[in-house]
């Protein structure tokens, strides 16, 4: 028995990763992770997911070798989702964008006038 | 239409939301939207989740007070998950703390020895 406090995974077994840059705190990607990717990252400090689509555990870099180093990981309060804190050996994004949300929603920033009718 | 770029909501409806504040880079929490969270994020420019417990969209700050001003709103690069940032006017987690994730893995930090028995 470990003391460590350790995630609720859901009735799908998984639970939702967000990696935060260690460095510059930049959010790079949201992921999902059930009990072996989260013990396989603990073990190994790499960040290690569950890919839903293809069923099956990936190390964060296994093909395209941008590994990310886990530098602290936290638990939320109601235990279904974890932060990891990394450095990451390149870009996070298969886009090869450092970061998933290079996508920004214009109209936020700024107060600018929003357009609701999004279909 | 909008040519606003907007989330892919899952089969559930929902996709993931990230919440960050806007000043110290810190992650708050995590939550679901659904679309009309989204579009009602979009439009009063507070953080609006769909709480999948209640069933119902939330208003963060609705009961607490503590509402979150959403600065920017990014999308990840397959959609299904969005990063709010905020100025929060007050703690993100409903015990209190700042941010949900205020429970250290404390094995991962600086490569301490992992127990990996969890359970």
């Amino acid at each position: 028995m470990s003391d460590q406090p350790h995630p609720r995974f859901g009735a799908d077994g998984l639970v939702t990763a967000v990696v935060q840059d260690a460095t510059t705190s930049e959010v790079l990607m949201v992921a999902h992770m059930n009990r072996e990717a989260w013990e396989a990252t603990l073990r190994t400090h790499r960040a290690t997911f569950f890919s839903r689509s293809r069923q099956r555990l990936w190390e964060k870099g296994e093909t395209s070798g941008n590994a990310m180093h886990v530098r602290a990981a936290r638990i939320d309060c109601d235990g279904d989702a974890v932060l990891l804190q990394v450095d990451a050996d390149g870009p996070a994004c298969h886009t090869g964008e450092r970061t998933c949300f290079f996508t920004d929603v214009a109209d936020v920033i700024d107060g600018a006038i929003v357009d609701t009718k999004v279909d």
